[in-house]
Protein backbone atom coordinates (compact mmCIF):
# COMPACT_ATOMS: atom_id res chain seq x y z
CA UNK A 1 0.00 0.00 0.00
CA UNK A 2 1.66 3.05 -1.36
CA UNK A 3 1.15 6.32 -0.08
CA UNK A 4 1.43 9.23 -2.21
CA UNK A 5 1.77 13.34 -0.68
CA UNK A 6 0.38 16.12 -3.03
CA UNK A 7 1.36 19.49 -1.76
CA UNK A 8 0.59 22.57 -3.42
CA UNK A 9 3.30 25.30 -2.59
CA UNK A 10 2.77 27.75 0.27
CA UNK A 11 1.37 31.50 -0.76
CA UNK A 12 3.38 33.29 -3.88
CA UNK A 13 4.68 37.14 -3.62
CA UNK A 14 2.28 37.35 -6.72
CA UNK A 15 -0.61 35.24 -4.96
CA UNK A 16 -0.42 38.07 -2.54
CA UNK A 17 -0.10 40.38 -5.21
CA UNK A 18 -3.02 39.09 -7.17
CA UNK A 19 -1.37 38.36 -10.47
CA UNK A 20 -1.24 36.05 -13.08
CA UNK A 21 2.21 33.71 -12.29
CA UNK A 22 2.29 30.08 -14.58
CA UNK A 23 5.80 29.75 -15.79
CA UNK A 24 7.01 33.16 -13.95
CA UNK A 25 9.75 32.05 -11.95
CA UNK A 26 7.71 33.76 -8.45
CA UNK A 27 9.24 33.29 -5.09
CA UNK A 28 7.34 32.52 -1.90
CA UNK A 29 6.22 35.20 0.27
CA UNK A 30 6.74 35.44 4.14
CA UNK A 31 3.55 33.46 4.65
CA UNK A 32 4.04 31.13 2.11
CA UNK A 33 7.49 29.96 4.00
CA UNK A 34 5.14 29.58 7.09
CA UNK A 35 2.97 27.47 5.14
CA UNK A 36 5.77 24.88 4.15
CA UNK A 37 7.27 25.00 7.34
CA UNK A 38 3.84 24.15 8.94
CA UNK A 39 3.53 21.17 5.82
CA UNK A 40 6.46 19.85 7.11
CA UNK A 41 5.50 19.59 10.74
CA UNK A 42 2.43 17.85 9.77
CA UNK A 43 3.95 15.30 7.74
CA UNK A 44 6.27 14.97 10.53
CA UNK A 45 3.41 14.81 13.02
CA UNK A 46 2.00 12.20 10.46
CA UNK A 47 4.53 9.78 10.90
CA UNK A 48 5.00 9.66 6.81
CA UNK A 49 8.52 9.01 5.49
CA UNK A 50 8.78 9.28 1.98
CA UNK A 51 11.03 6.89 -0.90
CA UNK A 52 11.50 9.62 -3.86
CA UNK A 53 10.50 13.20 -4.00
CA UNK A 54 9.52 15.37 -7.11
CA UNK A 55 8.81 18.72 -8.11
CA UNK A 56 8.65 21.71 -10.54
CA UNK A 57 11.95 23.61 -11.79
CA UNK A 58 9.99 26.50 -10.18
CA UNK A 59 11.36 28.29 -6.77
CA UNK A 60 8.46 28.45 -5.01
CA UNK A 61 7.42 24.77 -5.47
CA UNK A 62 11.12 23.63 -4.78
CA UNK A 63 11.15 25.82 -1.87
CA UNK A 64 8.08 23.87 -0.17
CA UNK A 65 9.62 20.99 -0.57
CA UNK A 66 12.63 21.70 1.03
CA UNK A 67 10.62 22.95 3.79
CA UNK A 68 8.77 20.30 3.95
CA UNK A 69 10.98 17.50 4.12
CA UNK A 70 13.41 19.43 6.12
CA UNK A 71 10.77 19.74 8.79
CA UNK A 72 9.99 16.00 8.93
CA UNK A 73 13.68 14.93 9.31
CA UNK A 74 13.88 13.39 5.44
CA UNK A 75 15.63 16.48 3.46
CA UNK A 76 18.23 13.85 1.93
CA UNK A 77 15.71 11.61 -0.17
CA UNK A 78 16.22 11.75 -3.72
CA UNK A 79 14.59 14.83 -5.74
CA UNK A 80 13.56 15.17 -9.06
CA UNK A 81 12.41 18.56 -10.53
CA UNK A 82 10.85 18.75 -13.94
CA UNK A 83 9.18 21.15 -16.42
CA UNK A 84 6.42 18.73 -16.76
CA UNK A 85 5.24 19.81 -12.94
CA UNK A 86 5.14 23.55 -13.40
CA UNK A 87 2.31 26.02 -13.24
CA UNK A 88 -0.24 25.91 -15.87
CA UNK A 89 1.52 28.31 -18.35
CA UNK A 90 -1.00 31.43 -17.91
CA UNK A 91 0.40 33.01 -21.95
CA UNK A 92 0.24 36.80 -22.34
CA UNK A 93 -1.68 36.92 -19.02
CA UNK A 94 0.97 36.42 -17.18
CA UNK A 95 2.73 39.30 -14.65
CA UNK A 96 -0.96 41.03 -15.12
CA UNK A 97 -3.06 41.84 -12.18
CA UNK A 98 -6.00 40.07 -12.04
CA UNK A 99 -8.60 42.70 -11.37
CA UNK A 100 -6.91 44.77 -14.04
CA UNK A 101 -7.28 42.12 -16.63
CA UNK A 102 -11.10 41.93 -15.53
CA UNK A 103 -11.48 45.47 -16.65
CA UNK A 104 -10.01 45.11 -19.66
CA UNK A 105 -11.34 42.24 -20.67
CA UNK A 106 -14.46 41.74 -18.70
CA UNK A 107 -14.93 39.24 -15.81
CA UNK A 108 -17.04 36.45 -17.88
CA UNK A 109 -13.76 36.31 -20.20
CA UNK A 110 -11.22 35.96 -17.42
CA UNK A 111 -13.55 33.85 -15.85
CA UNK A 112 -13.24 31.60 -19.10
CA UNK A 113 -9.41 32.18 -18.97
CA UNK A 114 -9.28 30.98 -15.17
CA UNK A 115 -11.84 28.21 -14.84
CA UNK A 116 -12.88 26.49 -18.29
CA UNK A 117 -11.27 23.00 -18.88
CA UNK A 118 -10.23 23.64 -22.85
CA UNK A 119 -9.97 27.21 -23.37
CA UNK A 120 -6.55 28.76 -23.70
CA UNK A 121 -5.58 32.03 -22.59
CA UNK A 122 -4.39 34.52 -25.12
CA UNK A 123 -0.31 33.10 -26.27
CA UNK A 124 3.00 34.76 -25.56
CA UNK A 125 5.45 34.34 -28.67
CA UNK A 126 8.68 32.40 -28.16
CA UNK A 127 10.15 35.72 -29.72
CA UNK A 128 8.24 37.62 -26.64
CA UNK A 129 10.13 38.76 -23.58
CA UNK A 130 8.80 36.67 -21.48
CA UNK A 131 8.39 33.38 -23.06
CA UNK A 132 9.90 30.62 -21.96
CA UNK A 133 12.26 29.82 -24.86
CA UNK A 134 14.85 32.58 -23.61
CA UNK A 135 14.86 30.93 -20.17
CA UNK A 136 18.63 28.83 -19.59
CA UNK A 137 16.21 25.91 -17.46
CA UNK A 138 14.24 25.06 -20.73
CA UNK A 139 17.17 25.14 -23.20
CA UNK A 140 17.44 21.04 -23.27
CA UNK A 141 13.45 20.87 -24.37
CA UNK A 142 12.54 20.80 -28.01
CA UNK A 143 11.47 23.90 -28.44
CA UNK A 144 8.10 22.41 -30.21
CA UNK A 145 7.08 21.93 -26.77
CA UNK A 146 7.65 25.12 -25.14
CA UNK A 147 4.17 26.27 -24.05
CA UNK A 148 3.33 30.06 -24.95
CA UNK A 149 -0.13 29.13 -23.09
CA UNK A 150 -1.66 26.32 -21.74
CA UNK A 151 -5.19 25.32 -20.03
CA UNK A 152 -5.54 22.85 -18.26
CA UNK A 153 -6.06 20.33 -20.62
CA UNK A 154 -2.42 20.50 -22.22
CA UNK A 155 -1.40 20.87 -19.11
CA UNK A 156 -2.72 17.05 -18.16
CA UNK A 157 -1.68 16.16 -21.31
CA UNK A 158 2.12 16.88 -20.38
CA UNK A 159 1.74 16.15 -16.09
CA UNK A 160 0.77 12.64 -17.20
CA UNK A 161 3.65 11.08 -19.00
CA UNK A 162 5.65 12.26 -16.39
CA UNK A 163 3.15 10.16 -13.69
CA UNK A 164 2.97 7.40 -16.14
CA UNK A 165 7.08 6.84 -16.63
CA UNK A 166 8.29 7.97 -13.01
CA UNK A 167 5.85 7.87 -10.28
CA UNK A 168 2.82 5.49 -10.71
CA UNK A 169 5.91 2.65 -11.08
CA UNK A 170 7.50 3.61 -8.10
CA UNK A 171 3.79 3.66 -6.37
CA UNK A 172 3.37 -0.06 -8.00
CA UNK A 173 6.88 -1.06 -6.31
CA UNK A 174 5.39 -0.22 -2.67
CA UNK A 175 7.15 3.54 -2.59
CA UNK A 176 5.79 6.44 -1.04
CA UNK A 177 6.01 9.34 -2.68
CA UNK A 178 6.00 13.56 -2.09
CA UNK A 179 5.20 16.21 -5.22
CA UNK A 180 5.07 19.43 -4.31
CA UNK A 181 3.68 21.50 -7.35
CA UNK A 182 1.06 24.36 -8.17
CA UNK A 183 -2.61 24.76 -8.02
CA UNK A 184 -2.85 23.58 -11.86
CA UNK A 185 -0.30 20.62 -12.42
CA UNK A 186 -1.76 18.73 -9.06
CA UNK A 187 -5.01 19.61 -10.24
CA UNK A 188 -4.72 17.88 -13.23
CA UNK A 189 -3.08 15.15 -11.41
CA UNK A 190 -6.02 14.50 -9.23
CA UNK A 191 -7.84 14.20 -12.13
CA UNK A 192 -6.53 11.70 -13.44
CA UNK A 193 -5.74 9.93 -10.13
CA UNK A 194 -9.38 10.29 -9.21
CA UNK A 195 -10.79 10.01 -12.48
CA UNK A 196 -12.62 13.63 -12.48
CA UNK A 197 -14.86 14.75 -15.15
CA UNK A 198 -14.00 17.72 -17.11
CA UNK A 199 -16.98 19.10 -15.65
CA UNK A 200 -16.06 18.69 -12.17
CA UNK A 201 -12.48 19.42 -12.27
CA UNK A 202 -13.74 23.14 -11.71
CA UNK A 203 -14.44 22.70 -7.94
CA UNK A 204 -11.84 21.01 -7.36
CA UNK A 205 -9.67 23.43 -5.20
CA UNK A 206 -5.74 23.13 -3.81
CA UNK A 207 -5.07 24.93 -0.27
CA UNK A 208 -1.46 25.95 -0.64
CA UNK A 209 0.38 24.43 1.83
CA UNK A 210 -1.79 21.50 2.68
CA UNK A 211 -0.82 18.24 2.47
CA UNK A 212 -3.27 15.42 0.86
CA UNK A 213 -2.60 11.81 1.05
CA UNK A 214 -3.94 9.26 -0.75
CA UNK A 215 -2.76 5.49 -0.49
CA UNK A 216 -3.51 3.14 -3.35
CA UNK A 217 -4.12 -0.44 -3.79
CA UNK A 218 -1.85 -2.67 -5.96
CA UNK A 219 -3.91 -1.67 -8.90
CA UNK A 220 -3.26 2.24 -8.46
CA UNK A 221 -6.92 2.84 -7.01
CA UNK A 222 -7.48 5.53 -4.56
CA UNK A 223 -8.45 3.48 -0.58
CA UNK A 224 -8.45 6.96 0.76
CA UNK A 225 -7.18 10.42 0.67
CA UNK A 226 -6.89 12.83 3.89
CA UNK A 227 -5.89 16.19 3.95
CA UNK A 228 -3.39 17.16 6.53
CA UNK A 229 -4.06 20.40 8.68
CA UNK B 1 36.65 24.61 -20.59
CA UNK B 2 34.10 23.47 -17.94
CA UNK B 3 34.17 24.61 -14.43
CA UNK B 4 34.07 23.03 -11.21
CA UNK B 5 33.07 24.61 -7.85
CA UNK B 6 33.85 23.38 -4.83
CA UNK B 7 31.75 24.28 -1.69
CA UNK B 8 32.25 23.02 2.42
CA UNK B 9 29.14 23.26 4.16
CA UNK B 10 29.25 26.44 6.28
CA UNK B 11 29.23 26.13 10.28
CA UNK B 12 27.32 23.47 11.78
CA UNK B 13 26.34 22.97 15.29
CA UNK B 14 28.71 21.12 16.36
CA UNK B 15 31.70 22.77 14.52
CA UNK B 16 30.54 25.36 16.99
CA UNK B 17 30.60 23.19 19.85
CA UNK B 18 33.69 21.44 18.93
CA UNK B 19 32.23 17.68 18.79
CA UNK B 20 33.40 15.45 15.88
CA UNK B 21 30.54 15.25 13.44
CA UNK B 22 31.35 12.78 10.76
CA UNK B 23 27.83 10.89 9.61
CA UNK B 24 25.76 12.44 12.48
CA UNK B 25 23.01 14.99 10.81
CA UNK B 26 23.87 17.71 12.43
CA UNK B 27 22.67 21.19 10.93
CA UNK B 28 23.81 24.08 10.31
CA UNK B 29 24.70 27.02 12.45
CA UNK B 30 22.75 30.75 12.21
CA UNK B 31 26.61 31.38 10.62
CA UNK B 32 26.77 28.41 9.27
CA UNK B 33 23.40 29.70 6.99
CA UNK B 34 24.67 33.08 6.72
CA UNK B 35 28.25 31.73 5.64
CA UNK B 36 26.15 29.51 2.81
CA UNK B 37 23.91 32.89 1.62
CA UNK B 38 27.10 34.99 0.85
CA UNK B 39 28.74 31.60 -0.60
CA UNK B 40 25.45 32.27 -3.20
CA UNK B 41 26.15 35.65 -3.32
CA UNK B 42 29.36 35.50 -4.58
CA UNK B 43 28.83 32.60 -6.88
CA UNK B 44 25.93 35.24 -8.43
CA UNK B 45 28.59 38.02 -8.38
CA UNK B 46 30.67 35.85 -10.15
CA UNK B 47 28.18 34.94 -13.07
CA UNK B 48 28.84 31.19 -13.01
CA UNK B 49 26.13 29.36 -13.89
CA UNK B 50 26.28 25.43 -13.11
CA UNK B 51 24.64 22.58 -15.30
CA UNK B 52 24.15 20.05 -12.83
CA UNK B 53 24.87 20.05 -8.49
CA UNK B 54 26.09 17.14 -6.21
CA UNK B 55 25.98 16.90 -2.52
CA UNK B 56 25.98 14.49 0.22
CA UNK B 57 22.63 12.94 2.18
CA UNK B 58 23.62 14.96 4.97
CA UNK B 59 21.33 17.96 5.97
CA UNK B 60 24.31 20.50 6.54
CA UNK B 61 25.74 20.28 2.89
CA UNK B 62 22.61 20.14 0.81
CA UNK B 63 21.36 22.96 3.09
CA UNK B 64 24.25 24.73 1.99
CA UNK B 65 23.47 24.00 -1.74
CA UNK B 66 20.03 25.06 -1.84
CA UNK B 67 21.03 28.48 -0.38
CA UNK B 68 23.79 28.47 -2.78
CA UNK B 69 21.99 27.88 -5.93
CA UNK B 70 18.96 29.91 -4.69
CA UNK B 71 21.29 33.09 -4.09
CA UNK B 72 22.55 32.72 -7.63
CA UNK B 73 19.20 32.29 -9.25
CA UNK B 74 19.54 28.77 -10.46
CA UNK B 75 17.77 26.62 -7.50
CA UNK B 76 16.17 24.31 -10.37
CA UNK B 77 19.17 22.84 -11.51
CA UNK B 78 19.37 18.96 -11.20
CA UNK B 79 20.67 17.71 -7.87
CA UNK B 80 22.23 14.45 -6.96
CA UNK B 81 22.67 13.29 -3.24
CA UNK B 82 25.37 10.54 -2.02
CA UNK B 83 26.61 8.95 0.60
CA UNK B 84 29.58 8.94 -1.16
CA UNK B 85 30.33 13.02 -0.49
CA UNK B 86 29.63 12.52 3.23
CA UNK B 87 31.80 13.72 5.76
CA UNK B 88 34.92 11.26 6.77
CA UNK B 89 33.16 8.50 9.24
CA UNK B 90 34.58 9.77 12.57
CA UNK B 91 33.34 5.80 14.02
CA UNK B 92 33.82 5.76 17.86
CA UNK B 93 34.82 9.20 18.41
CA UNK B 94 31.13 10.65 16.54
CA UNK B 95 29.31 13.18 19.26
CA UNK B 96 32.36 13.88 21.31
CA UNK B 97 34.05 16.86 22.48
CA UNK B 98 37.04 17.44 20.80
CA UNK B 99 39.22 18.63 23.78
CA UNK B 100 37.73 15.98 26.23
CA UNK B 101 38.84 13.44 23.55
CA UNK B 102 42.30 15.01 23.88
CA UNK B 103 42.01 14.49 28.18
CA UNK B 104 41.26 11.41 27.42
CA UNK B 105 43.85 9.41 24.82
CA UNK B 106 46.06 12.37 24.70
CA UNK B 107 46.89 14.88 22.38
CA UNK B 108 49.27 13.47 20.22
CA UNK B 109 46.96 10.38 19.85
CA UNK B 110 43.75 12.68 19.25
CA UNK B 111 46.04 14.70 16.28
CA UNK B 112 47.03 11.57 14.64
CA UNK B 113 43.38 10.26 14.12
CA UNK B 114 42.57 14.13 12.76
CA UNK B 115 45.41 14.34 10.20
CA UNK B 116 47.20 11.06 9.78
CA UNK B 117 46.20 10.23 6.01
CA UNK B 118 45.69 6.45 6.78
CA UNK B 119 45.10 6.20 10.24
CA UNK B 120 41.37 4.66 11.42
CA UNK B 121 39.51 6.31 14.55
CA UNK B 122 37.95 3.80 16.81
CA UNK B 123 35.51 1.91 14.66
CA UNK B 124 31.82 1.73 15.75
CA UNK B 125 30.19 -1.86 15.59
CA UNK B 126 26.84 -1.85 12.94
CA UNK B 127 25.04 -3.15 16.19
CA UNK B 128 25.92 -0.05 18.30
CA UNK B 129 22.98 2.91 18.59
CA UNK B 130 25.29 5.20 16.19
CA UNK B 131 25.65 3.38 13.45
CA UNK B 132 24.88 4.02 10.17
CA UNK B 133 23.60 0.67 9.66
CA UNK B 134 20.50 1.79 11.94
CA UNK B 135 19.85 5.21 9.25
CA UNK B 136 16.60 4.78 6.73
CA UNK B 137 19.25 6.83 4.67
CA UNK B 138 21.55 3.74 4.11
CA UNK B 139 18.82 0.79 3.99
CA UNK B 140 19.85 0.53 0.10
CA UNK B 141 23.26 0.13 0.45
CA UNK B 142 25.05 -3.56 0.44
CA UNK B 143 25.69 -3.47 4.64
CA UNK B 144 29.67 -4.48 4.02
CA UNK B 145 29.99 -0.58 2.89
CA UNK B 146 28.56 0.93 5.42
CA UNK B 147 31.49 2.09 7.39
CA UNK B 148 32.56 1.84 11.26
CA UNK B 149 34.94 4.89 10.75
CA UNK B 150 37.42 6.17 7.91
CA UNK B 151 40.61 7.74 8.00
CA UNK B 152 41.26 10.02 4.41
CA UNK B 153 43.00 7.58 2.43
CA UNK B 154 39.14 5.36 3.08
CA UNK B 155 36.99 8.22 2.21
CA UNK B 156 38.58 9.20 -0.96
CA UNK B 157 38.54 5.20 -2.23
CA UNK B 158 34.91 5.82 -1.71
CA UNK B 159 34.49 9.56 -2.98
CA UNK B 160 36.64 9.33 -6.56
CA UNK B 161 34.23 5.97 -8.03
CA UNK B 162 31.37 9.16 -7.95
CA UNK B 163 34.25 11.13 -9.18
CA UNK B 164 34.62 8.66 -12.36
CA UNK B 165 31.27 7.64 -13.04
CA UNK B 166 29.24 10.89 -12.13
CA UNK B 167 31.36 14.49 -12.09
CA UNK B 168 34.45 13.68 -14.67
CA UNK B 169 31.66 12.71 -17.79
CA UNK B 170 30.05 15.84 -16.85
CA UNK B 171 32.95 18.20 -16.84
CA UNK B 172 34.22 16.25 -20.03
CA UNK B 173 31.06 16.77 -21.69
CA UNK B 174 31.47 20.39 -20.99
CA UNK B 175 29.22 21.00 -18.02
CA UNK B 176 29.50 22.70 -15.01
CA UNK B 177 29.42 21.11 -11.74
CA UNK B 178 28.48 22.57 -7.98
CA UNK B 179 29.41 19.95 -5.55
CA UNK B 180 28.62 21.61 -1.56
CA UNK B 181 30.05 18.47 0.75
CA UNK B 182 32.21 18.46 3.91
CA UNK B 183 35.78 18.91 4.91
CA UNK B 184 37.04 15.52 3.73
CA UNK B 185 35.02 14.22 1.26
CA UNK B 186 36.49 17.60 -0.61
CA UNK B 187 40.18 17.04 0.57
CA UNK B 188 39.61 13.59 -0.48
CA UNK B 189 38.41 15.11 -3.81
CA UNK B 190 40.85 18.07 -3.91
CA UNK B 191 43.56 15.65 -3.46
CA UNK B 192 42.40 13.54 -6.22
CA UNK B 193 42.20 16.74 -8.89
CA UNK B 194 45.38 17.90 -7.64
CA UNK B 195 47.48 15.09 -7.34
CA UNK B 196 48.31 15.99 -4.02
CA UNK B 197 50.35 13.49 -2.07
CA UNK B 198 49.63 11.73 1.06
CA UNK B 199 52.09 13.99 3.08
CA UNK B 200 50.94 17.46 1.68
CA UNK B 201 47.13 16.85 1.86
CA UNK B 202 47.64 17.35 5.77
CA UNK B 203 48.35 21.09 4.92
CA UNK B 204 45.34 21.71 2.86
CA UNK B 205 42.48 23.08 4.74
CA UNK B 206 38.86 24.40 3.21
CA UNK B 207 37.20 27.25 4.72
CA UNK B 208 33.66 26.80 5.45
CA UNK B 209 31.27 28.38 2.76
CA UNK B 210 34.08 29.72 0.89
CA UNK B 211 33.52 28.61 -3.06
CA UNK B 212 36.77 26.92 -4.74
CA UNK B 213 36.87 27.30 -8.45
CA UNK B 214 38.63 24.81 -10.98
CA UNK B 215 39.26 25.57 -14.65
CA UNK B 216 39.67 22.31 -16.41
CA UNK B 217 40.93 21.84 -19.98
CA UNK B 218 39.57 18.84 -22.18
CA UNK B 219 42.17 16.59 -20.18
CA UNK B 220 40.45 16.86 -17.05
CA UNK B 221 43.88 18.84 -16.03
CA UNK B 222 43.45 22.06 -13.59
CA UNK B 223 44.40 25.27 -15.63
CA UNK B 224 43.26 27.90 -12.79
CA UNK B 225 41.80 27.46 -9.00
CA UNK B 226 40.19 30.64 -7.68
CA UNK B 227 38.95 31.12 -4.22
CA UNK B 228 35.84 33.12 -3.60
CA UNK B 229 35.80 35.63 -0.90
Amino acid sequence: MAKLVLIRHGQSQWNLSNQFTGWVDVDLSDEGVKQAQNAGKLIKDAGLEFDYAYTSVLTRAIKTLHYALEGSDQLWIPETKTWRLNERHYGALQGQNKAEAAKKWGDDQVHIWRRSYDVLPPLLDASDEGSAANDRRYANLDPRIIPGGENLKVTLERVIPFWEDEIAPKLLDGKNVIIAAHGNSLRALSKYIENISDEDIINLEMATGEPVVYDFNDKLEVQNKTKLN
